[in-house]
């Protein structure tokens, strides 16, 4: 058996094509433009490549781009102050701080210091409440990518064996409660789950974000599950050179599962292009619009 | 093999001697008496009755009690109007509006309006984002006191697989993420599971809450099992009078789990024992003062 690859490339690029649809209309109709302001503090070069990508999808999409870059010594009082302001920008409809900060600033002050309203990352506590209790809210990019690709192979996950690997606040733990919002019946493991490998292989959809190369290997899948690895790590390859693998192995996981989000190229993609759709949401919600789903 | 029985109505009685030491501490060194105001709002008779055992409890523990009964008719915008006025008053440190409420009131709204560090209920959008994030939080007082009496059986549930049957947002989630908290490898399950017999049966601990009476029996326990039923459900009794049972075949159950809460004298004391204790925390973090554990 050979698992069905799961293009996260493409289905991401039908999302940031829909999202450049609707803002076309948006800007037509109302004369919006929906604003993402990206804050970078310091030189991460991965950060960089990141925030350098956003905000190239961002434009292409046909949305405003308002790029911050601050010094690695910026305070944290200096960073409050911009994120109030944009808070208050009414040209700003998503504003996303890249993490990790420098070790002055407080990462936890900075996301709550963000207008939920504007909060595309999803990460403010009240849209993580609202998620939990299921009002509208702001969904984390990752975890809202990982669970459309899960449905691009089960359009409906009612009554599916889900097990999320990894309790994280901006992946596993979110990714919970979108699944159990679709009905899934969902189980949350971790490092301290006893036998990790058979509670895994319960799952008919397993979400794997633990941060580990390669760890979840092919005993662990139910034979036909759909896997979804979210993981990004960079390990050394051939000749000296660096390779990029999930959490999953791949190669043995391509034996048994049905369906498998490939590294790179699954969940990568998507989460920019939620993050597009978050910021369209946003500014047609700050607008008393009715966003479309996605 | 006879399952010991989890006597709620005891650990209830000693989580409310603390909160009244505590309270009588609060007093002495700082003059400070925690205030607890309990809104209701028309007739119901379970939540009159409810109502009138807090208003009890909270003075016995030396708590200040501030009752609102308001008729049934209540508009939405005098509703409001008293919880924000009970959010100005620094008597107050702990609001709780009764619910069911009557049909031109929204409850979401209500909640919504409630100082999150008022809300002793724990039903805030900022409290049940706290709760799930991991930050500091006034945790609902029916899955607190579910998760305090699973911990007599086992102080420490790390690694434990946990069932909880029901995915509400006042019970079943917040108990699902308590017990991600406490490192179990969490299962949410509910009516939309398939085949919920076998996925109970998983259960090293079993926490039931959706409101059938009697629907767990005792072929749906893992044998050694601790069952925490959250359930309590009026059913006919004997000579045309009722009886309370809970969501679990408590004779069948009694054959197979390792230990059980009963119905009643298991989980329904905890609530207001926890309520109580989040009114004590809400009066000390108030004052800048650290609350003790539970």
């Amino acid at each position: 058996m050979t698992a069905r690859i799961i293009d996260g490339k493409a289905l991401a690029e039908s999302i940031r094509n829909k999202v450049a649809a609707e803002a076309a209309e948006l800007k037509r109709s109302h004369g919006i433009v929906p604003g993402l302001a990206a804050v970078l503090v310091g030189e991460n070069p991965a950060s960089q490549v990141y925030v350098r990508n956003k905000v190239k999808q961002t434009t292409e999409a046909g949305l405003a781009s308002f790029e911050h870059v601050l010094p690695a010594e910026t305070t944290q009082d200096d960073l409050l102050a911009l994120v109030r302001q944009l808070n208050a920008d009414p040209k700003v409809h998503g504003i996303l701080v890249q993490l990790p900060l420098p070790p002055q600033i407080d990462p936890d002050l900075v996301i709550a210091t963000i207008d939920p309203a504007k909060d595309v990352d999803g990460f403010h506590v009240e849209n993580a409440g609202r998620l939990v209790v299921g009002q509208e809210s702001l969904v984390p990019c990752t975890p809202q990518g990982s669970v459309l690709l899960a449905k691009t192979v089960h359009p409906d996950l009612t009554g599916l064996e889900a097990v999320v690997l990894g309790r994280s606040n901006i992946v596993g733990k979110p990714v919970a409660q979108l699944l159990i919002a679709e009905s899934a019946t969902v189980t949350v493991a971790h490092s301290r789950t006893r036998d990790l490998e058979a509670v895994c292989r319960r799952a008919d959809i397993l979400v794997v974000a633990v941060g580990r190369p390669e760890m979840v290997k092919g005993s662990w899948i139910k034979p036909g599950a759909t896997v979804i690895d979210v993981g990004i790590n960079r390990v050394p390859g051939e000749n000296g050179k660096s390779r990029l693998v999930g959490d999953v192995d791949f190669k043995e996981a391509m034996e048994v599962a049905g369906a498998i989000t490939p590294v790179p190229g699954g969940v990568g993609p998507m989460t920019i292009a939620c993050l597009l759709a978050n910021t369209l949401k946003a500014a047609m919600v700050a607008n008393g619009l009715t966003p479309p789903s996605f």
